[in-house]
This record gives structure tokens, sequence and C-alpha cells, in this order.
């Protein structure tokens, strides 16, 4: 009886400190794309929370839309959603041509260029548009939530001496990890393109740390615009990290069921599959299609948001192999149909991928594994036939392989039958469906859900304008200090200088004891000269 | 409506996931103190939620005693409860006597050898006690759930084979850290005994080096029996670390209000003030004292479970300065009663702390800054005169120092005017006050509480058999290849070789073009003679 007075009052105590003053304002910078699906989802649930939300998106947007739980405040841009459309082009068409790995890399750097130049016309856009930013200024907000990939909302942040939530999958060249001065060492974090795994050989840890050492130069040509944007805008010398390293929460969209385990700073916190969490009934078509697949079930399909069409001979392929196995498979594609689709291919133009993938019936997904499709693979218990296209894909594919929850194919050498076996392989090998459902428990297996954590650390933010006693003291070190270079050469120095005056103290007795012995020896020498 | 129902959904999603077979079977193995005082409040819950709880001690315990919520498994040991008593008697003294550095260096080992000496007996009595561990082996147990700083739960989890939950406010010389291969960074992360804060000088640099350098040895006579101990028992070669790294998660009793932020792994759960949930209505007696203390409320005053008489001189200088605060002084003291006692202050042999901190009538709190008590200050918003007597304390002192929360003396030199003017400083000094309340619901404002997640992670253990997702490979390489040394020498070798043949080839090239006109020059001269 005691003991339930008690805790009873201990949860109150707890229950009570999480109320809050309804009626915060939150200004929600995001990064256009599938990035901003996830960020939507915590936006929906801070409304419930009686939050005003400002979302400010360029008039031109891929997937950025209106709706009721935010008011979307667009800025003119001097691009049309068709630059836009032609800028994204090569990520349906580049992954499937054959190039030497100079013109994949060159070719990358050009696509990321033009891509990065345009996004960047936006920011400038915003951070000059005076009006707007005056606007947002007499608005008072509490916190900017924003996905720092792109970083805009970081300048924005800065400039209007607001607190920030960063929310991202990861950054670039580990940017998040230096900004957040966290350890990250090489030897058994692989690192983005490595291909490896968090166990190396000596070789692998070579390629391991030539990556780290090169990712210095890689990035520079993305976020230097920004610098000097930023540097113009708050009038004095900014980097990259100084931008970042102003988020206050890190909510990051991963966890350590697809992660390799590693170092984390306090001010992280680990959101993976915070969108999975929404689960709708599947609509009549849907529902048709997976009712009538019978005992096979289903295979569900998709490349991602930017990916529904492929060239005409892959897509022959892939429909070739499709038609080899007996469950339906629901294919999102929005090309010309390939001529040898078989029965079993239902294409279409979009489909409700987690709400198809939580359904008992469906028994693979394939996926070009960027990080929401893999977490809703992983949430739903699916084994996976992964084709990575381009970005952080590979690793995400690499992670799911090494745990043994799906099939890695190169999607540009693949041939019909080794999709076809892949796929017989996902879903007849048992292990593949235990490996999954043994990672999904895990994953599901948390104190607090995902949505609700990061609900919770955008409203800490905005109630503690900010989290300063989640900073290390190491923002104030430079990276000399940083590691103890300074404390170690001046250990050395007195070390050595012992060492040396032992020495010549040594040496000196020795030439008192031994030399005078020299001495008188060499004495009666020189005389009997 | 539909997020509504999505939400509904996401929800039961998670709270089905935490749902788990009722009826797991957990072992015990504490360390007897103040520690244990912890632990017993999450045994309770866990008691609550279904599972049997077995705690095994020796025959002979200070705090460790039956309780309706788990069985007591007292096994034999060859000392008595005096043998004990005096072992810790030091504890009472030894902080109020004047000693030179080298004299309380050398005690301090003394007195921790004799000490551990002692507690040793205990493991060693319990490993070999064959009966005993034949039973537990028979019992099957999920986990074992251990306080590490007297690593034999440790012991008996590796040789029983079950995966470990470790409970500790943090080990001594950074083990904890070492074992879980934690980065720990000199130049901002204090260490122990050194006084310092995460801002440190260059001086204070060097001595947290040095600190860092000497803890390879400090802790070995503390733990080098155990390793004995644990090498026979195995049959192998074990180290301390070996014994601490398998432990799967560890519940620190700590949080980033008390502690500087700092690098952390995936298996630390911080739980500070799991303690402080438990609260019960102030007894007749203790309701009495704060009624009558009239519109200047009370002073909570304790050094401790360990410290409750002092020498007599001491008491009469304290005595003398509480009489001097208008406020009613609750003073936990079992010694002879001084004899200049004011009025406003009353000795009771037990309090009930933690309750009465949480009284709106307390004023301050007169702590040996234990971090129990500090905890306890810091949930309820006491401002706390802080006296650190030994081992953490001193550390503990300082942080809540710096942070305005509290006032630090040095018990020994300190005199009555000393601490009569702290008491008013942070009594009547509104400043202690706000800080302490910022910082009370800084450590409040958390997404769950830390009891809900210190049960949910022993659970999690229990019914995963560990958590070998959260363990980095960092366990599988060896000092030199973790900091990748072996890489950089070998990076370094292609460097250096590569300048070798480029200054080679230079050299080369130019004895080809300026060595043949010398020759040139000097072929003619040649000729001349």
């Amino acid at each position: 009886m005691t003991a339930q007075y008690s805790r009873a009052l201990g949860l109150f105590l707890w229950v009570s400190c999480l109320r809050w003053a309804e009626g915060g304002k939150l200004l929600v910078i995001p990064v256009d794309g599938s990035h901003w699906l996830s960020m939507r989802g915590v936006l929906k649930e801070l409304q419930v929370k009686g939050h005003e939300i400002v979302v400010i998106a360029p008039e031109v947007t891929a997937l950025i839309q209106e709706a009721t739980f935010y008011n979307l405040r667009r800025y003119p841009v001097p691009y049309r959603k068709e630059d836009l459309e032609v800028s994204f082009q090569w990520i349906k068409n580049d992954p499937f041509e054959k190039l030497t790995v100079w013109e994949t890399f060159s070719r990358t750097i050009e696509r990321m260029k033009n891509n990065s130049d345009l996004l960047f016309t936006a920011c400038s856009h915003l951070v000059y548009n005076k009006e707007l930013m005056t606007h947002l200024e007499d608005m008072y907000f509490d916190a900017v939530f924003t996905n720092p990939f792109l970083p805009c909302g970081p300048i924005v942040a800065k400039y209007l001496s607001l607190p920030a939530v960063h929310f991202v999958h990861g950054m670039p060249c580990n940017l998040d990890l230096v900004s957040m001065r966290c350890p990250n060492p090489s030897s058994y974090i692989p690192r983005s393109f490595s291909g490896n795994t968090d166990h190396m050989t000596f070789g692998q840890r070579v390629k391991n740390m030539a990556l780290t050492m090169a990712q210095v130069f890689l990035c520079d040509f993305v976020y230097s615009p920004y610098e000097r944007l930023a540097s113009e805008l708050l009038d004095r010398k900014v980097t990259i990290v100084d931008l970042l390293s102003h988020g206050s929460i890190w909510l990051l969209e991963s966890d350590f069921v697809k992660e390799y385990p590693k170092p984390v700073m306090p001010q992280m916190v680990f959101v993976g599959g915070v969108h999975c969490v929404y689960k709708k009934p599947l609509s009549q078509e849907f529902e048709g299609y997976v009712n009538a697949s019978g005992e096979h079930g289903i295979v569900v399909f998709s490349l991602g948001s930017m990916v529904s069409e492929i060239p005409m001979a892959k897509a022959m392929e892939i429909a070739d192999a499709l038609g080899t196995i007996p469950q339906t498979v629901l294919w999102r594609y929005t090309g010309k149909p390939p001529s040898n689709l078989a029965k079993n291919t239902k294409l279409v133009k979009w489909l409700p991928q987690n709400d198809l993938l939580g359904h008992p019936k469906t028994r693979a997904f394939i996926t070009h594994a960027g990080s929401h499709g893999i977490y809703e693979g992983l949430c739903n218990g699916v084994p996976m036939v992964l084709m990575p296209l381009f970005g952080d894909q590979m690793d995400n594919a690499k992670r799911m392989e090494s745990r043994g929850a799906g099939v890695t194919l190169n999607v540009l050498e693949m041939t019909s039958a080794d999709l076809s076996k892949a796929l017989k392989t996902v879903i007849n090998d048992k292990s593949y469906k235990e490996n999954i459902m043994r990672l999904s428990a895990l994953h599901k297996d948390r104190p607090i859900s995902p949505l609700d954590l990061a609900v919770f650390w955008v409203e800490f933010v905005m109630r503690n304008k900010g989290a300063p006693h989640l900073r290390p003291a190491a923002h104030d070190l430079n990276w000399f200090q940083y590691h103890s270079l300074d404390v170690i050469a001046f250990l050395l120095a007195i070390v050595l200088t012992v060492v040396f005056i032992a020495v010549k103290s040594y040496m000196f007795c020795c030439q008192k004891c031994f030399g005078k012995k020299g001495k008188a020896k060499k004495a009666p020498k020189s005389k009997s000269h």
C-alpha cells in the first residue's frame, strides 16, 4: 500500500514536470525530399500538443505542401518547378549507367554541385528576404526545428538568436559528429562509402582512415557557400561547424539496431523509425491486391520517392525476375510498363509502403535502401532485397546484409537471375525472416516511442530556451588543446629534461670517477715524453 | 480523426512490445552501504512487475536486510558485525584529523586495503560456497543485477554465463569507462580528486593528465584480488576490465545536471535521482518539528548513513554555528550531545531525509555531498552547504558549487563563523535558491522517470538475454589498433617512402643536370694542368 502510494506520488512528480504551458511557437525550416516526410509526422504531434507551427519553404518544392496542422509560409525563388525536376533527373538515370570509378566520382561531384547551387539559391533568397526575416523576428519563436543537411535553418536560428533542434539522419563527412565534438575512432566505426562493417581487416582500416582524411575536403564545395552567406549575414567569420554546433539537440533518425554501436554525446537523441508509428488501414484497391495474392502473399517493390521510373532495359530485366516468384508483386513504377511484365506484377503510381509492409501477408521488400525504407522494413519485420542507388544507401544495405536481414544486389551488374535468386532466398530461407523479426523486436523494445521522444525534446528546447547543460566544454578548446597535445608536449619536455640532466649528471660523475683514473694513467705517459 | 487513429495504433504497437511474460528470475548481488538503498527501490518496482528476486548477501551486513519484495539468501563469512564496524570506523574519525598530504594518502590506501580485504573475503566465501553456487546455477536466472563497485557480482555472472546489469554511481579510476571503451578526453573531463571543473587552465589540464596516468596503478590493490579469484574460478586469465565489460547495461546513478557533459556509450543509461521518486508523508514527530519552525522553516543536516557522530570539538563548533540562524535545525547525530547545543537544534538518531527535503519549509541542507544526498537536494530544490568528507564527495561538492547551488566548506579547517556565514548565504542570497530550482527543474525534465528507465533496462536484459547489439566492436581491438597506431605508422611509412624517393629522384636529376655542367666546367681545368 505504501509502495503504491509512494509510486503514485513519484509518478505525479514526474508527470507534473512534463506539463507545459500550451501555445509555444515553433519555426520550422525543413529540407525538401524524403527527409521532410518524417519531420511532418513530428509536427503533426506537436500541433496536437497545442503549439503554433510555422513552416518556411520556397515557392517551388517537391514534397512540401500545405497542411492543416501548420502554417506554410512560402517565399519567392528565381527558379521553376521544372528546373528543380531537371536538377534531380540524374538520380533516375545515373545509377543505371556504366561508368568508370573516376566518371562516377566526377559526375557525382558535378551533380551534387548543381543541386546544391539551386538549393543554396533558395537559402540566400530566404535570408535576404528582409520582409520575411523581419516578420519572423517579430513573431518571437521559442525555437527553430530544422534539418541541417542544408544548413539554412541553422543560419536563420543563429541570426534570430533562437535555440535549434536538428532533425536529420546523419550529416555528410561526419559534420554532425565534428560539430558535437563526438569522438569517432576510425578503427571500428565504418566511414560512409567505405563498404566496411565495424569489424575491419588492416586494409579496411587503412581505407577507413584515408576516407576520414579525405572527408575534410569532400564537403567543402557543398557547404562553403553557406559559410560565406552566414559570415555576410552575421558580419563575422562563420564556419559550417560553428553553424551546426549551435544545435541544442540532434534528433537522429537512426538507432543501434541499424547502426553499429559507437560513442555518442548527451545532445544526441536516437529516433530511428519515428515515422513508422503512423499506420492506416489499406485502401480498397490495395486490400484487394493483398487478398487476391492467396497463400503466397505479396512483395513490395519501391525505389523511393525520387526514382519511380528506370531505363527500359533494366525494367525488363527486373520484370522478368519478378515473374519467376509465386508472390504478387506491387511495384511503384510510373514509367512505360515493360512489355514482359508477368501477371503477378502490378504497377502502381504510388503505394502506402509502411501500411503494406505491416500486412502479415507481405513476404519481402525490394528497396533502394534509403534510411526510411530500411526503418519501415525493420519496424514491420520484412526481409529485404536491397538495390542501393546512391548516397548512404550502399552503407544502409551493407548494415542490413551484415545482420542477415537482406540480400544486396548491384543494380547495374545484376542479372534477371540474380534478382530472382535473391528474392527466393529472402522469402524461402527462414533465417532472413527470423533475423529481421529479431531486429524488429529489438528496434521496438524501447522505454519510449521515437515519436514521443522527438516531441519531448523539441518541447524541452522550447521551454528551456536550449539545452546548454548538455553542451560539452570541448567547444571552448582548439583541436590542439582538445587532444592534450600541449600537455603531452609539456610532460614530454619535463621527462626529456629530467633524462638529459640525469644523463649529464651520470656522465659528469663518470668523468669525475674514471676521468681521474684516466688522467692519472695518462699523466705519467705525458711525463715520459 | 485519422491522426488520432494512427497515433492510437502507433501507441498500441509500442506498448504491446513492452508487455512481457511475467515471472522472470533475477539474481541480485549488491554492495552493502548507501549504494544498496537505491538498488532496493528498483527491486521493489521489479517485484511489482512480477519477477522473482533473489538477493545474495553475506551473513554480516550493515544495511542489507530482509524485505517482503525479495528473497534474501545469506551465506556464512569468517567475520563478525563488530569486525565490519571496526573496519569502517575510520570514516567517522579520519576526516576530522589534521594530516599531511602524505599521511592522508598513505592512510587512505591502508584503510581502503583493510576494508577491501574484508569485503573480498566475503566474495571468496560466496564463489567457493559450492552448495550455494550449485543452487544458483540450478535456478536458471534470466540475469544478474549487481553493483560492480566490488566486482563479486560480475564474477558470479561470468561464472553462471548470465547477462549482467550494472548499477553504480561510477567506478574508481574510470574503470567503467575503460571497460565500455568510452572515450574520456582529459582535456575537459575532470578526473576524480582533481578538484577541476570542465573548464581548466593549462596547469589544471596537466594535473588532470597526470591523474589519468596515475589511475592505471591506483586501483590495482583493490581489484587485483578479484582478478586472481576470477582467474582461478574461470580457469583462465581474467582482468578487472574483462569482468566489467561483461555488463550488458550500466545503470549510472548520475545525470548531466550534476555531471559535466561528455561522451557516453549506448550501453550507459543515466538514472541519477532514481531513489528520489519515493516520497512518504512525514511522521508525527517530524511534522511537529516542521510546524513548530514558524516562518523561518527548517535546515536538514546529515553526514550520511556512515557518519552519525563526530569528534566533540568539531561537534561543538558546528553546534555553535547552528545556533546563529533563526531556522530549526534537524541534525542526524547519534553521539553525545554537545553541551552548547542551541534551542533551535534538534538531534535525531535518524531522519527521513528525502521527505524532509521535499517539504516546502526546508530552507537549506547541510550534507557530506554523497551522491545520494546531492540528488535528494537536487530533486527537491534545496540549496546546500557541502562538507565533503572522503571519496567522490569533494568532486560532487565542486560540481554543485560551480553551478551556484551551494557553498563548500573544508570540514577540517572551517570555523564556527564559516559555517554560520555559509548557512546564511545559501538561505538569504536568493541566487542559490534560484539556481537549485533551475537545476531541479532540468533534472526532472526527462521523457521518462529514472525509476521506470532502470526497471525497463533490467527487464530488457532479462528478456533479450543481454544487449549484444549495444556492444561496440572496439572490444575486439587492442589499444594499438583502437587508436589506429598501426594504420598511422603504415601511412607515415608510405609518405616517408614517397618523400624519400622524390628527394632521391630530385637529387639524381640535379646531379644529371648540374653535375654534368660542373663536370664540364671542371673538365677544362683538369685539362689545363
